[in-house]
Order: structure tokens, then C-alpha cells, then sequence
């Protein structure tokens, strides 16, 4: 639904949502037995509330469309994924905790191991020790360059975040191009402006990759740097001020912090443990109208093809759904930003099982919660991006449209 | 669908098309038996027609939005309902049966009461009777502005509607901001131009305010009024035009009429029964190739919260509906403009029950005609706007599309 649109139907209300999300929620059959994830493994709490609830199966892009975790989560917050995307850069930056600014430009960085004429011959460098990244980036933050401030942090393995900060009031551009040329054996490409006045900022980035290959020039099994994903923070409208809410995001990994603030969220401390989340949730509930809580584990597993490992990610976030309910939102809803199937190990474009429950739901006949049945739920298959509306509308917070 | 496509697809044709609305068709269960209205309701003729029908779910404006009577009926009509849009004050002066021009300005009044310093203590004069309302309209048409004619209008307790129309080539805007200020303790506002060619008509609204006040000074309970919901009548390309159907309008309700004229239909003189309508539906059986005909009592019995009334009255459309079926439209629709659960006392945003009978009809496994058994229709959950699509293509009056 179009943000303007939103704004002009939002009223004010005391009525509390609740947003569980658990990432990589949707999957595939085992082909041995022919049941999902959600199908084979054990809840019964889950399968209670769907009984309880409006299901639906939610499209978190489009038909086809793969979502990474930013057009996932961007959608689930009521944005529509097309219009506002989160660069890698910025993604990778949210993902370290790191505190991004408006005017930074950030990259996603990976060390590689280059031949004696300069030619990539593992873009990964072997997936080098995070120490060794550690100690690569120590040396890279070395170099100064005029006009601006220089970020270097480690992720993990082989790979790094570099943000430019310009300094007083200058200004730097994202439109310009990868320096990965995407293949072993060919050389890392020079970074080119892909807008008018990009170049100033290319310029930067191309002294910067020359001093970093001095600086690790030697060094073994990375020699060498590729830089992808140069992206700004996205212009994203508020979510507190557009749907009238005052919002908290828990979640123990940065990355889905880091995209509840890029919308304005408020990102409440927590511990790394969903009990802990659970537990913050509790502790702010007077002090919110909308919480987002994020369940991690059923996407890692999905991802590492593990369908055992999924299927008891999923149960154990069944034990916790009896504490989210005792809390006694308005309205609850359990939703995914995309679907990880175990058999895909990596996301994918089916569309994701929902459920909300609230005072004034149309019953459905869904009597578990899984792909299968949510088939038969009240809402049908819909864009992710209408599930903030629907919380609105179910929490009487949206007013009618036309006399 | 675009209204240009339309136009491209439409092919003439000696086929009839019947389009009966069953205001605010859709409920929601008795939070005591699990059953809605249509579930509870005993409605055999429309159980045996949807066995024999293609089913559905119909959306009126969008994911969550509660619509008005407006949106509702244009968008079964063919129109975007978030395109065109009928402001408030049209639509009172069309439920008062009042014969607006292209180029006069409505709004809704309130009759209200107000302190010694002019600040409101009740919006709604204690909703005065209509008598009342009735003289105090009397008092206010002895009020003249310069260059237009005024029109105050009584439509029931404490609302009335204002016209004013130009005189001769003069020009009026509707682009006026409502006088009031929704709260109890304030006084009226003054009317403002929100746009640059606003002032005149805004000046017109605060003399005839001032006048208005002097004329009614003293009056009990209502001694002051507010203006809102400024409004010409919206440019919506004409019905019978766009889908090339001579277009009978059959309403015992006038703003249903109105609405029905707004889009160019043939309004047919009819009686204040359903039964009447239906007569009228056979007497005029020759002249046109499609109907809209308007039930209004589910609706009403919805918005009263009154769960056995609003069964009731569909179990009274029900018997009417074998008298529907004989005249043997070759398209027959069931629809509704939006649900009016009975358990929410009003319009709600719920998805809306719906059948077509015709030849050559998806057959699906719906055997009864409510909100559950529809979602297993063959036309899933669609957008309103799409019903007059979907009777053309039935009713043979689409071509195809492209080569």
C-alpha cells in the first residue's frame, strides 16, 4: 500500500501489535517423506493459533523473486521492496553493528589471493582465519585519505566492511562501480564512476585500493582486495511516524537491528538467546505499540541444508509462542521475511506461511501452521508488504476510506 | 482494469448483464456459535446458485481498508476506487436525492450547540429532531450571497447539506478546509482555501457561516453549525460509454441512485420494497443491457451490531432470489460493495462474498454462499474493480487481446 495512503488512514490508538518473525520461516518437502519442515516437525502451539487465527501464505518480493534479508524484512515493514532497497554496503555494515551515517558510503570488502602479475587466484583467499581479517584490517586503517574519515572492520572469514566518512560538509557518491571481477584469473577491476559527479569518490576508492595493496602486499593467503556493493543508507519514510507507532525491534543479530533502525525503530538492548528476547519484550511492553522480535535460528539451519536442524529450530520456537501470546497483544502475528528451504540451502522465492490473530479475524478452515495449509487461509497468498495494513486495520487503528 | 483497456476490449452485444448488491453483504461469526451471519442464516436459493456459480472473495479498495459506500459501489462499477473518489458532500446531496450540477460545491453540515463564547458543547445539538432541522434549514435559505444560489438542505437530526452553485460562467472551488474541529470545547473554525483560487468561495462559506449565525442566535439545542467534506461532483468517465452497456439503475435508496447517475447509468423510478425494485427489474427487462439493483437492509441491520437482523435480512434477499434467477440474465452477480459485520456495529475491511452465473462459468467446490465456503472459489480473492471484467468476458462482450 502506498505510504501516503497510510498516513492519511492512520488514526491514533492504545492497541498493541506484535510482530514474530521468524527468518527463513517457509520450506520444501523432504523427498524422502514429503513433508515440510513446519509440516514434520512438532507444533502444537503454532498449530493451535492457526486454528485461532487468519492464515495466508505472504510474497515477500514477487512470483519468482528470491528476497535477501533487506527487501525481507523492508517488506514485513509495510515498504514496498522495489522502491526502497538497502545497498550490500549498507546491509554488511548493519550486519557488524556498525553505527552508519546519512552521508557515509559503505562497501562490502573481500581479501582474495592474487598471482605475481596481479591475477585473482582464490576470491576468497581460502576463506582466511578471522584473525588474519583482523589483522589485514589493522593495517588497512593506516591509510589516510584527504577529505575523508576511513572505516575498516572485519566480519568474518574473508570478509570486510570499508566506509567513507566525508569530512565538514563534503559529499561523497555510491554510483560507482565493483571492483570484483566476479572470476579467478582475471585481475581486480578499477573502481568507475557510474554518475557525473561519482568521480571524485571513485578517485578515492581507486588510492584507496592502491595504498591497501601496498600495505598487504606479502601477506599470505590474502594479497589482495576486491570492493563491491558501494551503497549509501536508503531514503526510508519513518516507520514510527507513518503508521502512528511507537516501535521496538528486538533482535539478537545486528543485521535485523541495524534494518529496524534504518526505519526508525527503536532498537531495545536484548541478550542473544530468544528467551532473552522474550524477555525484553516483557520488560518494554508499556512502553511501545509495536514490537518487531526476530527469531534467527530457522533461517541458519535452512541455509546450512540442514532439514533435522530446521525442523528443531522451528520447534523450539513453538515452545516459545505460549509467551508471546500470554502478553496479550491486539494483534499477533507470526510471519517470515522469505522461505529457506532446507533442500534449497539458501533462501528462496516460496511464499512464506502467516498467521494473525486478533479480535475481529474471518475464520478460516487452516488447522495447523505450515505451507500446505495456510493454502486454505483466509488472507490467501498476498505481498508481504500488505501485513503492516492488515495489523493496522485489525488494531482499529486505520479509518475508513471514502464517505 | 484500466478503464482505456476496457474501452479497447469492449465488443457490443445482445447480452444481458444483472449486478445485485447486497449492501454490506459480509459478517463475521457470533463470537458465540463460530458462525456468521450468512453461515447462521437459512439461504437455500443462494446455497444452490453458488453450487452452480463461479465463487469468490471480493476486495473493495485494498489489504485492510474499510471503505465507504463511495469506494464500495465505484469500484463494483469498473473504477479504481483510490482514482476516483466521491468527497463527503457529494455524497450527502446524493442520499438526499439533490440535483447536483457539474459545478456546484456540497458539504455536510452539523447543526450544533453552542456556549455564550461560541465554543461547541455538543457537535450534535443532542442529534435535534429533524423537525427542528427542518425550520432551521427554513431560516438559513433566507440567506443571499453574491453570484450564487444557495441551497440548505435537511437530511435527518442534526445534518443538513449546503449547495452553493455559480451563477451564470462563475467558477466555485471545493478546495475549502472543514469549519469543524471535531472536538467538544472548541469553537468552529473559520473555512480556509487550501488552494491558490480558493479565497473567493472560502470568503462566500465564512459570510454565509456569519449569516447563518445571526439567523439561528438563540435557536435551542442548536444555535451554531460546522461545514464539512467540500465537494464537486468528481470527473469519472461515463459507464454506459466506457463498457458499452445501456446501464438501469434500480435503488430504493437514494444515494445508491446517486452514485448510479454519477457514472452516467439510467436511474429507473422504483418503490421503497425489494419486491418493487424487482418489479421495476422486469418492467424495464428490454430496455437495457445491464442492471445494478440495491439491497440495503443487510447493511443497516450490520451497522445497528444487530447479528439476527442483518441474518434476517439476508434470508429476506434470499426468497427474492429465484425471482433474480427467472428472468434469465446471461450474466447474474452476486456481489457486495463491503462487509458490514454485525459483531463490529460497521463497515469493515473484510473481503466480500461473490458469484457469477453464466454459460461459460470455472466451476469450483463452493456449496453454500459464505465468507468460508467462498474462499474456495475458482475466483479466489480479487480486487472489486474487476467484477465488471470478469461479467464482460462472461457475457461475451470482451475481444480478445492482442493477436
Amino acid at each position: 500500500m502506498d505510504l501516503d495512503l497510510i498516513r492519511q488512514l492512520t488514526i491514533p490508538g492504545d492497541t498493541k501489535i506484535v510482530l514474530a518473525v521468524v527468518d527463513g520461516l517457509g520450506g520444501l518437502e523432504h523427498p524422502e517423506t514429503g513433508r515440510s519442515e513446519l509440516e514434520a516437525a512438532s507444533t502444537n502451539n503454532l498449530d493451535r493459533l492457526a486454528q485461532d487465527s487468519s492464515c495466508g501464505l505472504t510474497m515477500p518480493v514477487g512470483y519468482g523473486i528470491t528476497p535477501g534479508s533487506g527487501p525481507g524484512h523492508l517488506a514485513l515493514f509495510g515498504y514496498d521492496p522495489l522502491r526502497y532497497l538497502v545497498g550490500r554496503g549498507v546491509l554488511e555494515a548493519l550486519g557488524i553493528d556498525f553505527d552508519l551515517q546519512p552521508q557515509d558510503v559503505a562497501a562490502r570488502g573481500n581479501f582474495c589471493t592474487l598471482d605475481g602479475q596481479g591475477r585473482i587466484v582464490d576470491r576468497r583467499a581460502g576463506r582466511l582465519a578471522t584473525e588474519q581479517n583482523v589483522a589485514l584490517c589493522e593495517k588497512l586503517r593506516q591509510i589516510e585519505l584527504p577529505g575523508v574519515q576511513l572505516f575498516v572492520e572485519p566480519v568474518r572469514e574473508h570478509r570486510f566492511v570499508l566506509v567513507l566518512r566525508p569530512n565538514g560538509s563534503g559529499d561523497l557518491s555510491d554510483k560507482i562501480s565493483e571492483t570484483d571481477p566476479q572470476r579467478e584469473g582475471a585481475s581486480p577491476l578499477a573502481a568507475q564512476p557510474l554518475a557525473d559527479d561519482a568521480k571524485p569518490t571513485a578517485d578515492l576508492v581507486n588510492t584507496f585500493i592502491d595504498r591497501a595493496r601496498a600495505q598487504i602486499n606479502g601477506s599470505k593467503p590474502a594479497n589482495g582486495l576486491t570492493l563491491r556493493g558501494f551503497a549509501k543508507q536508503p531514503k526510508i519514510p519513518s516507520f514510527p511516524e507513518t503508521f502512528v507507532l511507537r516501535a521496538g525491534a528486538i533482535a539478537a543479530y545486528p543485521m535485523y537491528r541495524g534494518l529496524a533502525k534504518l526505519v526508525g525503530m527503536t532498537v531495545l538492548p536484548t541478550g542473544s538467546t530468544y528467551d532473552d528476547e522474550i524477555a525484553t519484550l516483557r520488560d518494554c511492553w508499556d512502553d511501545f505499540d509495536f514490537f518487531f522480535i526476530h527469531y534467527k535460528y530457522a533461517d541458519s539451519a535452512g541455509e546450512d541444508g540442514n532439514f533435522d536442524a530446521k525442523m528443531a529450530a522451528l520447534e523450539a520456537f513453538d515452545k516459545a509462542v505460549p509467551n508471546l501470546q500470554e502478553l496479550g497483544a491486539d494483534v499477533l502475528m507470526i510471519a517470515g521475511d522469505h522461505s529457506t528451504p532446507a533442500a534449497m540451502a539458501g533462501h528462496s522465492w516460496h511464499p512464506v506461511p502467516f498467521l494473525l490473530r486478533a479480535k475481529y479475524i474471518r475464520r478460516d478452515d487452516v488447522d495447523a501452521f505450515n505451507e500446505r495449509a495456510c493454502l486454505r487461509g483466509a488472507l490467501g497468498t498476498f505481498p508481504t508488504s500488505e501485513v503492516m495494513p492488515l495489523a493496522m486495520a485489525h488494531a482499529g487503528r486505520f479509518t475508513k476510506y471514502g464517505a
